[in-house]
Order: C-alpha cells, then sequence, then structure tokens
C-alpha cells in the first residue's frame, strides 16, 4: 500500500480499483472513443478556484480527479482566473465580470460557459462553497451523462433548505436496520480511529447535495453527552467538512437526570434549561459548525415531556433555545404513538396519532425547531397515505423522514426501489392552502412561507464493500438525494442517471435495469401488502419475513382487520376510526368514499368484504390472488434480464446482483404461498384461476421416504423454548403447513422421492431453511449421482423455520426418467436442522 | 466454505468464481444464444462409462462438469450402453459393436458418432484410460471451440510415447526458475499436506496429454532418496494419479555415498548397483506406477561418472537397470559442459559440448534410458540453431528438452509465446537419414525407429493463483502440450485455440491476443539478442536485465565475441571451433558459408564485421540498431491494442495484462538503449536513422536541479560492498551513463526542471529503479501541484541499480506551460535509494 497520505485522493483517482460498489455513482470510468475525443475538445486544461476554503478545494479536486478518471487528464490546478481557457469557480463577486452578477441562494449554483479575451470559460458561480462543490459535481455528472458542454447556462437552486440524512449507528458498532454491514462511524463504544470511509461518504453525500448528517441512533444512548465523547464527534465533523456535510447527533431527552446529576428533566424547569445550555455550548466549543440535535421523545420506551405534563412543544424548545445561539436546528420526530392500544377497540387508530399529538401544538414551537415527520401515518410500510400531519401544521417547520434503508422493503435482500413511492408522496396535493400545498411544498416550508424545513432520510450504509449489502439498492440514497435537491425529477430521470453513473452508457445496461428499479417497488408490494393492506410481515419480530396475523391482537396498532369475513382497517369519519377526517376535506371526501378512493389505499382505510370489487372489476380476494403470482413471475423475469447483462456488467457485480435476484425471486415465491394460503383458509373462496393451494410438481418434504428426517409442524414448540414459539409458525409459511427436520447431532438425513413424469429436462427446487443458528449442508443426487451441494450460510435474521428463513435451491439441466430416485441430504449444523418444506420438479423449455 | 469434500469437482463447476487465471483453458464458460441453443440439441443426456478404472472415471466427471459449465445441464451417469442416446466412453473391446473394430495405440483416441435403435451416439474410443481421459477433454475442447458433433470421425494418436514435464522445485518449497509463486509441491523441505493444487494441475496437464511429471529440482537434493520421503512422494502420485499423470524424481547422482553409508557412488561397482537398485525397489512399493527417474549429473557442479572416469551411459544405466523391472524410465540429461573453459582459446566452444560428450556413446544405453537433450546447444537463448546431437544419436532414446518458463525469455514479466520457436527447432531437418529427420521425428524415436522417446518441458508452475504469474504466459504450457501431442499443428491453431479457450470467443479478442502471442517471440528477440548473438542478458547474474558484456571474458562460455572489430562466435570448420561440423554435411554446408547462413542465425555461427552485409541488404549495426527501436515500438503498440479489449475481457485479467504490457514496453526501451548504446560505442559506426544516442525529450536526472539527490555513476562502488559492483553496471543500463540516488535515511529527495516546450498535452515518463531491497515511494509534481505518486515495488531480481531494476512510470494527460517546473520527489525505505535515471517528456496527439 502506498504510504504517502497527502495525495491519496490522487492516488484513488490513479489506481486501478475492482468494481466493488465502493465508488457507487462516482465512478469515473475512463471515457472511450467518439465520448472521449469529444470531452477532450470541450474541457479545457486548467481549474481555476478563486475561493481558498477547504470545501472550494474539494470541489477543484473533485473536478481534477474526475476528469482525470473520465479523459485520462490532469487539470492545472490554479487560484485565479487565467488568461487561456479554464473551468474557473468562485463567488459571483469574485467572479468579477465574467459573468453577469446574479442573486444566487446558497447552495446554488451556475455553470455558464463564456468568453474572455481568447479564453473560452467553463464557469460554476455560486453564492456559497457548497454551491460550488455541487456545481462540481453537477458539471462532472454532465459529462459522464454524455451531455453537451457548449453553451452551458444552468442555474440549479435546491428546493429545500433541509437536506439531511439520520444514522442509527449505536455506539458499539451494530446498527438499528443496518443492512450493509457494521457503522462506519462507531467500534466498541467509541467512534472508529480510521474514518477514511466516514470522509469518503461525506463526498458521496456532498455529490448529491446532502449537508447534514446525524451520526447516531435516534434512540440515543445518554452516554453521548458526556465529555468523553465531544472530542470523538469532533473528530466525525472534521472528516465530513471538506464535503460541505455538517455532523448532527441524537440525544435522550433524560439525560439531564440520567446523566447530570440533576433530579429532573423536566423542560420547563430552569436547570434543566441550564443543563441543556451548558451542554450544547461544550459541543459547539469542539465543533462550532455542528448541524443541530434530532431528538426521539415519548415514543416507543424512549422518555419524553409526558413524564412531567409537558408538551412535546416545551420539549423540543428548551433544547432548541440551547442551539440557537449557535445556529443549530432541533429536530423533534413526530414518530409519537401508544403501542399498548387495545386491539379490541375499533375505534382506536395508530394512524390518527402523529396528528393527534402534534396538531394542536401548531405555533408553539421556537423558530429552530423542525417537526420530522414519516412519509405515512404508521411506519414506512409498503405503501401509505400521505401523513396528515402535513397539512395540519401551518406555524410550525416541518420535514418529512424517509426511510432509505429497507426496513419493511426486503431489507436490502431484496431490490425495491423508493423513488416511485416517495414521489407518489411527495406530489400529494394536501389541499392545505389555496397555492402549492403539495407535500414536498409544505415539507420545504413553501406553503406557509415557513423559515426552513424539508428532507430527512434514514440511511444506514455499512462497511460492506458497496455500502448497503445490495448494488442495486445504492440507487435509493442517490434518489433520496437528487429528491431533496428537486423532488420535481421524474423516477425516469433519477433511476436512468443512476444506472449510467453506475453501470455505464450501454443502452442495453441502462434499459434493463432501469426498467427493474422503475417497476421493482410495485412489484414488491404486490407480494409483501397490496391494496393498502401494510407489509404483511413479522412486525413484532424481524420485520422480513411473512407473518399475516402478527399485526393483529397486539397493541401495535398496525392493524389490517383480516379475518373471515373481510379485510381492511376502517379509518372512516363515518362508521371508523376517524383518521380521514385528519386530512383537509378535499382529500378527506376522496378517502372516505369508496366510490372515490384509490384502489391501492383501499384496504388501509376501508374494511370491505373479500368480495368487495376494486374500481377495475377485479373482487379483492381475486386480487390479492393474481397479484401475488403476477410478481412472483415478474421477479423471476428480473432473474432472466439480469442475465442478459452477462459480459456486459463487469463480473463481481454481475454475480453479486445475479445472487441477490435468484434469492428474491425465491423469497417471492414464499411470500406468494404464505399470502394466499392465509386468505385462502381465511375466506374460504378459491382462486378463479385454479393456481392458489395447487402446485403442480411440488412434492412435499413431510410425503417424501424420509431417513432420519421427523416431520415438523406448529404443533410442535421449538426445541428448548417450551413456551417460545412452535417450530413452525405461522402454519402458512411452510408449504402444508409442515416441514422436516434432522435431529440436532445426527450425522446426516435424507428425504427420497420416485420421479414419474415423462423423461426430459428439468429443474429442481429445493425449498429449505437456512437458520441463523448454524450452517447445515445439503447435497442433491439423482440415482446415486451428485448433481448438487451447498451451505445454508446466508445472514437472514430469524432462527425458526419460519418464512424468513425458507430459501431455494435452484438446480437447472437436469436429465429426468420415470423411477429415478431424487434423493436430497441434509447436514445439520449446531442449531440449524437442515429442514426441507418442498421439493419442486419443473419442466424446462 | 463448504464442508463436503466428496464432491469437490462438482462444487467447482457449481461455485461463481472470478477469473483469476486459476481455470487457465479450462474454464467451461457459459454458451450464451446460438451456440447454447445448438449444443442443447446435440449434446445428448447421458454419458455411459464402460470402464471403470479411476482414470475414465475422471473422464466421465470431466465431461459432466465441463457440459455443465457450458450448457448449464447435469449429465446422467451411467456406466453401461444406455437405450437413449449419449456419449458412450469405452475401449473397443468393451464398445462391443458400436464402432467398427480398429486397433488404438496407447493414450490414442477416437470420437465417433453413430446410431444404434434410436440412439443417437457420441462415443469416445480408446485402447486404454488415459486415452478416454484425452478423448474427453478433445470433445470438450470441441464444444468450446465451436466445433460441429455432427458425423464425428476424429482419430488422434499422440505423436510421441514420452511427454513429459519437469519441475525444478526445491524441497524448502522455492522453485528455480519459477516466475509463478512458490511450489505446489514443496514447502519447509516436506510435501504440502494440501495437495488440492497438485490435482488441479495434473488436470490442467492431462488436458493436454501430458502423462508424466517430475517433481523436484534436477539440480536434486539428496535427502529425496532417504525413507522419510517415499510416503510423500507417494501421495503426490495419489493426487495425480486420477488424471493419468505419473510422478518421477531427480536424484543426485553422488546418492550411494553421500547417503547411503557406501565409500563409493562409482558406477561399475555392484555394491552401488545394489544399492540404486533396492532404493528403486523401495520407491516402487510405495507408489507401482512412478513414471521413472531424471539424472543430471557431471554439469554445473553436479557430481558424476568423470570421478571414477566413467561414461555417462555407465552412469545413465545402473540407474535404468535398477528402474527397468518396474518399467520406469531413466532420463539422462545431455547438458553437459565445462565451464571453466579458458575464453581467450577461441577454438574452445561450450555449443560442442553436448554432441561431443555423447555422440561417441551412441548404441551404449540401456533400452530404458532417454538422453534429455535440450532444444539448442547451449541453454534455452533467445534464438539458438537445433542441437546437432539430435542428429547424432541412432541407436540411442532421446527427447527434446524444452523451457516452458521463461529463464531467457523475460521471465514471465515479459509476454513471450515460445511455440513459433520451438516450432522451428521442431520441424528443423537434421538431415540424419534418408526419410524424416526432421528433429521431432528424431526426438519421438521414429527416425532411427527407437522404442521411445519425445518431448520435455520445463514448467514451472508456482502457487500464484494464475499459475505462472502472467496470464499470457499460460499459453506457453497449452502449446508445449499441445505440441508434444501432434507438432504439426500449427502455431496459429495453437495461439488461436488457446486464446479462444481462455478468453472467450469474441472474434476481436481472439484476433488481437493471437497476433501478440504470435509476434511476441520475435519482438522479444529483436531487443534481447538479433541475429543468433543469444540473450544479450546478466548470464552471471540474474538472467533478466541487459548486460552485453557479461557473456565475454569468463568460463561460461556464452560468448559472442562482439568488439570494436566485429561480432558473432565463428563456429565455421574452415576457421572457427568446428562446432557447424558436428551437423550432417547437408545442414554444415548451408551454416557454413556466409552466402547461405541465414540471418538469424548468423552471428552465432560466424564472426563478421559491422558492416557486413545480411541477405536484406542492411549491415548488421544497422540491424541491430533498427530492430530495437522497431520492437520497441511493437510493445508500445502491444499496449495499445490490449487497451482496445476493455470490457471484452474481464476486469482482473484486463487489468493484469495490461499493467504487464506496459511494464514490458518500458523494458523495451531499456534493452533498446543499452544495447544501441553498447553497440554505438564498441562499433563507432553511427545510427544512419540518427535514433540511436538522441534522445529528443529526454532529460536526464543528473542534469535536473537536485536537492538531496546525489550523482552515480560507475565509479562508485555499491554501499557497504566496497569490492562488489559498481553503483551502476553496466555503465550502458543507466542512461547517460549516471544516475541520481537519494542516500538512505535521507526523508526525501528532489530532482527539477523547468519545461521550455510549446504548450499543450504531454505524457511524462520517469524511470526510475525499482531495488529488491526496499519499498521507494515517488511523487511528481507540476509547478507544486501534485500530479502522481506511486511505490516502488514490484518483485524485481536485483538490489543493484541497473537495467533490471530500471523502470518506467508513465503520467499522461499533462498541461504543460513554458516555464513549469517539473519536479520529482523521492523518499527511500530501506536499501533501496529511490533513484532516477531520466525524465521524458512526450508531446501527446
Amino acid at each position: 500500500m502506498l504510504k504517502l497520505g497527502l495525495l491519496s485522493l490522487l492516488a484513488c483517482a490513479a489506481l486501478v480499483r475492482a468494481e466493488t460498489g465502493y465508488d457507487a455513482w462516482l465512478r469515473y470510468a475512463p471515457l472511450e472513443g467518439a465520448a472521449l475525443e469529444r470531452y477532450r475538445l470541450t474541457v479545457p486544461a486548467v481549474v481555476a478556484v478563486l475561493d481558498p476554503s477547504p470545501v472550494a478545494m474539494s470541489a477543484r479536486a473533485e473536478i481534477v480527479r474526475g476528469v482525470k478518471g473520465m479523459l485520462g487528464r490532469t487539470l492545472r490546478e490554479e487560484s485565479s482566473v487565467p488568461k487561456e481557457s479554464a473551468i474557473v469557480m468562485g463567488t459571483v463577486a469574485q467572479l468579477g465580470g465574467l459573468i453577469p452578477a446574479v442573486t444566487l441562494a446558497p447552495d446554488a449554483f451556475w455553470l455558464k460557459s463564456t468568453t474572455q479575451g481568447t479564453g473560452h470559460f467553463i464557469v460554476i458561480a455560486a453564492s456559497n462553497d457548497r454551491g460550488l462543490l455541487y456545481g462540481a459535481f453537477a458539471l462532472l455528472r454532465k459529462i459522464t451523462l454524455g451531455e453537451g458542454l457548449a453553451n452551458l447556462d444552468l442555474r440549479e437552486t435546491p428546493y429545500a433548505p433541509v437536506r439531511w440524512v439520520n444514522h442509527w449507528d449505536r455506539l458499539n458498532g451494530t446498527i438499528e436496520r443496518g443492512y450493509g454491514g457494521n457503522s462506519i462511524f462507531w467500534e466498541n463504544d467509541h467512534v472508529r480511529q480510521d474514518l477514511t470511509r466516514v470522509a469518503d461518504y461525506a463526498r458521496l453525500l456532498a455529490s448529491i447535495g446532502i449537508d447534514a448528517c446525524s451520526i447516531n441512533n435516534v434512540n440515543a444512548d445518554p452516554r453521548l453527552l458526556t465529555a468523553e465523547y465531544t472530542p470523538e464527534i469532533a473528530r466525525i465533523a472534521d472528516a465530513m467538512r471538506p464535503w460541505g456535510v455538517r455532523v448532527a447527533i441524537s440525544v435522550d431527552f433524560g439525560s439531564p437526570q440520567s446523566l447530570g446529576k440533576l433530579d429532573t428533566f423536566d423542560p420547563l424547569d430552569p436547570r434543566v434549561a441550564a443543563w441543556w445550555k451548558a451542554h450544547v455550548d461544550e459541543l459547539y466549543a469542539a465543533a462550532p459548525d455542528l448541524a443541530g440535535i434530532v431528538l426521539k421523545a415519548d415514543s416507543e420506551g424512549r422518555v419524553g415531556p409526558s413524564a412531567y405534563h409537558r408538551t412535546h412543544a416545551d420539549a423540543a424548545n428548551v433544547v432548541a433555545r440551547a442551539l440557537a445561539p449557535h445556529g443549530g436546528l432541533l429536530f423533534y420526530r413526530g414518530f409519537v404513538y401508544d403501542h399498548h392500544m387495545d386491539w379490541q377497540n375499533l375505534k382506536n387508530d395508530r394512524g390518527r396519532a402523529a396528528y393527534d399529538n402534534f396538531h394542536a401544538l401548531d405555533g408553539q414551537f421556537e423558530a429552530n425547531v423542525i417537526v420530522q415527520i414519516k412519509n405515512g401515518p404508521i411506519d414506512f410500510q409498503v405503501r401509505e397515505p400521505a401523513s396528515p400531519l402535513f397539512g395540519g401544521l401551518e406555524k410550525t417547520n416541518q420535514a418529512i423522514e424517509l426511510q432509505v434503508t429497507q426496513e419493511y422493503f426486503g431489507q436490502a435482500r431484496h431490490t425495491v426501489f423508493l423513488v416511485p413511492y416517495w414521489k407518489e408522496t411527495l406530489d400529494f396535493d394536501m389541499h392545505a392552502a389555496a397555492g402549492d400545498s403539495t407535500l414536498k411544498a409544505l415539507a420545504a416550508g413553501k406553503t406557509f412561507h415557513r423559515p426552513t424545513g424539508g428532507f430527512v432520510g434514514v440511511v444506514n450504509a455499512g462497511l460492506d464493500e458497496n455500502w448497503f449489502g445490495n448494488h442495486l439498492s445504492q440507487a435509493n440514497l442517490y434518489g433520496y438525494g437528487r429528491l431533496a435537491w428537486n423532488p420535481d425529477l421524474s423516477s425516469q430521470k433519477i433511476a436512468d442517471e443512476w444506472t449510467r453513473l453506475t453501470f455505464g452508457a450501454n443502452p442495453k445496461v441502462d434499459q434493463t435495469i432501469t426498467q427493474m428499479q422503475l417497476t421493482s417497488w410495485r412489484t414488491y408490494e404486490n407480494y409483501t401488502g397490496p391494496l393498502g393492506l401494510q407489509t404483511l410481515t413479522d412486525i413484532t419480530g424481524d420485520h422480513y419475513g411473512v407473518n399475516v396475523e402478527a399485526s393483529e391482537r397486539n397493541g401495535w396498532g398496525q392493524w389490517h382487520r383480516a379475518d373471515e369475513a373481510g379485510v381492511g382497517m376502517d379509518r372512516t369519519v363515518a362508521t371508523g376510526t376517524g383518521y380521514i377526517g385528519q386530512y383537509r376535506p378535499a382529500v378527506a371526501d376522496r378517502f372516505e368514499s369508496l366510490a372515490s378512493c384509490p384502489d391501492d389505499l383501499l384496504l388501509f382505510l376501508h374494511h370491505v368484504p373479500y368480495t368487495h370489487r376494486l374500481h377495475s372489476g377485479k373482487t379483492v380476494i381475486q386480487y390479492i390472488y393474481d397479484s401475488h403470482y403476477e410478481v412472483a413471475a415478474a421477479v423471476s423475469a428480473y432473474v432472466e434480464q439480469w442475465k442478459s447483462l452477462r459480459g456486459l456488467v463487469d463480473e463481481q457485480r454481475f454475480n453479486d446482483v445475479l445472487t441477490q435476484l435468484e434469492y428474491q425471486a425465491g423469497q417471492a415465491v414464499v411470500w406468494r404461498d404464505a399470502v394466499t394460503t392465509w386468505f385462502y383458509r381465511a375466506s374460504k373462496i378459491a382462486d378463479a384461476k385454479g393456481l392458489v393451494d395447487h402446485y403442480p410438481g411440488r412434492v412435499e418434504a413431510e410425503s417424501m421416504t424420509l431417513a432420519g428426517y421427523t416431520v415438523r409442524d406448529i404443533s410442535e414448540p421449538t426445541p428448548g423454548r417450551a413456551n417460545g414459539p412452535p417450530i413452525v409458525t405461522p402454519a402458512e409459511d411452510a408449504s402444508g403447513g409442515k416441514v422436516v427436520a434432522c435431529p440436532t447431532g445426527a450425522k446426516s438425513c435424507t428425504a427420497s422421492t420416485k420421479f414419474a413424469g415423462q423423461p426430459g429436462w428439468y429443474t429442481l427446487r429445493v425449498e429449505y431453511f437456512d437458520q441463523a443458528n448454524g450452517v447445515a449442508h445439503y447435497r442433491a443426487w439423482v440415482n446415486g449421482q451428485a448433481v448438487d451441494e451447498w451451505a445454508a450460510d446466508l445472514r437472514l435474521p430469524s432462527i425458526r423455520l419460519d418464512s424468513t428463513t425458507s430459501t431455494r435451491r435452484t438446480i437447472a439441466g437436469i436429465a429426468l426418467r420415470p423411477g429415478d430416485e431424487i434423493r436430497i441430504e441434509g447436514v445439520p449444523d449446531g442449531g440449524e436442522v437442515a429442514a426441507l418444506d418442498y421439493l419442486e420438479i419443473v419442466a424446462e423449455k
């Protein structure tokens, strides 16, 4: 490795780096042929920066790095306008007469080509250094995307002043809802010694216009406010500062008592106020440009102002007043609800909570408080209506909280591009005022002329080489940043940009990946929670696999009220919880009436019989059936589409994504079967197409000839957990409600069956269980000939035999003849019992 | 990792493996599109093997693995002719009436398509199990190469019975002349515990028809014959046996005395004969199918029969008689010469040695002795005539020894495809008999109807992931095996086969790599030793860099006799050493006369003035000048040709080879400059084209403004080695005879110069020295702007400042303006002094 530290940027650009995904959308891959010739003619040899700030130096270095990567040329770095052609970066004042005098907003930039003497100039003008940096990234993006540089005249102003990301990293280095490895910030209860990745991450954020980042979990560790962490926080701030990214922290509201030796944390107690002021002053002494503080209070077990019968405004304001002299912002999370509600009371509704808690406080918050509101009223479900609270605050700053990490979206094991979902929400008209009262305008503070507001994305980039555990999931951070900068960009435009920046300009690659991304959310929705059912996942467990009933009969309030008679949560004013009444009339009227309520939100807002007909004419139950079969096929098609890119995408990423998509295709079948089975049993209405509950070619493991394997079902508790959940839970997670398992300690077990079909080429699909408590091994045989072997070594978040661990092995190209014995052998390991659900034998075309 | 060992072949085929080069030409990459469809129609679903031997099982497994890789289908393994279509493998007798009864030679195969009942069969017939294995590889090769399988009727018989490889691995795990890492066989004076790579290597050998492998250096460690090594040798034999590769060993002729407690190793002493018999019997008890023994005696310091005034025949025969009852062969190396010859005696000639030592012994060797003769009379030089000994033995078995490892061919740091060289030698007509007396026919025993004979290749595959340290060097092992099987194959055919098997079927990739390979030997010859000069390398040192005079004034006998008056070794009968008289008259007459002697061998056979005109009309000196400039440009062109394959070759191998070729392009310039400078100084004849000794754009480091750096030249001894070689040796290895070096312990040194040319884009070439005793670091600056940094971290075999360590850094795309200061900074490390030779400033197009 190079020992010189000074030129690390330079070195990064020069080194040949494998395509691990680390560079994400900032690859600056070499241009070739006509594109190379074209830009070599139009990009001048000099880049001059008239602003001496570190951020402007980053901007200049980025131009040098990008041009070196793409054009193979090292631009001359200068600090004044040269006599020859150049890229020139500076504030409008610094640029003198090079461009007309204009007023640019903070962070805005102007890319302008102009001529002076014999020089042709590409000018990047801004009013501050971040604007120069954003302009530099925009210019490089243009080159990567093949856009012309002649007659440049592009002015961009960020839509909202607040463009933040939140991290839910714990001080011990783990991440709540992180799917790309451990924290880049923390390890062993301290800030990591090597912050190289933090700086590289800040660069990624800067490239999409993000300017602030909170670095610890909103379920905050009180220790963060002790003195020993102050210099550590400052170190992170130092690492991100050159990229114009300011650091924020999350705090625990009980800190004045738990840390401060006070006997109270009552926000109205002057000693508490003084405590906050003293601690905030200390933080700013170490890191004067801290962006602010994020506060989660009175939510999911966190203490809050209710302990003293104070309001959320009281809580927010006491911290905000400490921050105000330093220019810091206080983000108060609107995610406040009672998770011990009585599920038997049909009038109870968690969806009402945010509005009920904050609407009445409108106008009571300090000017530097922002209420941070999740996009929907529940919790990042696969589809929710826009939260009514956005339309319910006129004298309070707000920000929309979007979850970039895919908690309820397959946890980065599934490819789900969230931009189309976010776009629908951002473009939703709340009818809150006469002018523009789309959600984005409200959040950005435009509708009611608030001093601030905007966007907060929950991101959980980790130490995995590709940051997110799935290459295609990078598009969500990219898309979040682009929307926070300009929510009027189309999903198509964002997907296309990201694909070309990340995978290159090949049109087939671009088209294939873009189409996959654009349809992926709808696809995922239709196997995990169509028609507004929310995500039919295990909400009291891992938030990953299927568990239709996990939402019911508990206090968490994510009820969909599915039973034998019908399905959906009645939130109408007329007969339900009244939630719909929280919207302005124009919205409420549309939602209240079955005739006008959109199908996609139907079961979120109404309880209907299974035979209710959608606007499409299809019944609800048939839609549930059909949609699951359609999207399981769609994910299989993604696999084939991706395979067509072999040789067009670098090998490592090609193989990584292929593995991910093949896994997802299996999971879509698990979801399909579990959800349709559950609703079929509940509704007792047969599938008009005859697909549900019929599995041609499927041989249940429990019906095979077993040696060593024993049949297990919902009647048996998990071994060693007598009062725990049954070994197979819920029953519909296993085909036929049963599995076979090989006892812990057994050498191996086998399950065999005789093939009775026509001679030909077949694909075998083995549905097995990859638990988190061991690495079982499997072998497949045909007539004693080994045809496959594999290890159950995925990182899945369950030790149970359920849909989370249910995994598909596909063995293609097997020649079967009548009478052939197909045998699966499992070798258990640790607590993993090498369980099998079924074998499927599918004729190949 | 998988824990199951049973199915490792299966697992290999199924796993996604990065293109590291490990699979070499046996990648079995998935076919696509029309090719896939075509073979899916013609390859049946069953592979039946009628022979139960382990080698035949390997053949069947290989068919299954290859078809699975390429077609994505797992064939059914059977053991008798099935009723349905199948690939069927067996001996002619086992196959019954499926094909006509024919007689096949050992190891030969017959691929034949036929029909019986409703079944279509692809038959692989052979007379032994190795023949089945070779037929299996041939069938798979056909599929990879896209050749049709309809109406198959291909019979192949190996040209020679002996198709061996020799390894020069030491028991401590290092390899003499190995350039791909340490030994796959040995480590820490024992056989490695994990022999997975040995088995994989045996598979590679089997795929090209190699059937025996000696596993230790011919400079043999006597310990190998102690009892503790016998089971270890047997373990290697076990690992290679399933691939039909038998193990041989090299022994030390003095062993009966040094190990056996005898007081003699006189080959005619009965106690010595008994000793050999006892030890050979022990070896065969442990490994009954050992192939034999390799013996190097009376050569380069090894003891031999001369100690007792016995003949080489006596020496060979005493060991051969011990081997005969077991069917083992004794290879006696013909590489016997005096390395203390008087260089001042113009009649002395090492080239005569092999013939002089062995010709008179013809007929005295046992029937199981093979005299192993290097292709040329010296030692694997860049060009030598065929050794006259091949034409001088009529009653003795012989084998040609070819060096696959690139000792004098750039040591795998240069790409040199040796097949065209070998082809010239093999096809050379020795005029030794009335019939076919080409060298290949003589070596194979055809000309004089010997019982055995053939090919021995010196291979030094190592632990590097790609086996050889250079992906393109794999082609030499492939080519060696293919020629040993069928020396009538053309170089073009072999290069094309290898390229398509190794890099896929893209026509541009195929054409580009094939052309590069086919011209690479001629290219390398013309910068390292044109016109039969031998390799102008440091023959007393690392055999790698340039040292024109290293061949002279010593006893090693690789003299080219270049001086002020002329150049070349007079080997004529009329006035020289008489070497030419060792050839049969038809050859000798052609070589003796300047009028008929081929230009390529001129200076190997004749001493001529520099003004001697070649058949082309050019003078010798001008040819030396021109050829060096032409091939330096040719290697630069290889780099550009390779770059045109970006995206068509997988990333890892693309980058690896690009790095290798860029390095080689720099080395070709080092050779060019050193050789032309030396001959210009010797001959005092100016280059008619004005190129030699003129280097436009070159700024010598010693003429730059130095801070810390000091000028060093041939007048100074290497620090700490007062009696050692001068610090710069020879002088022509450094441009201008001088370098600048940064004293050990200095923090850093700089060398600067002002640019005085026209404004524009330039490439900077920094010639520096990458010694083996440290990792210095360098930075390049223009006007204080860092434009590059690198580490001198190559593994090069010298600690001196010479052509071996002289290395080029190319910094492209630098915008220079008159007056710019270009500064190179060096940071020494260990004994490496961050030395610089020159800076070259080249205008870009």
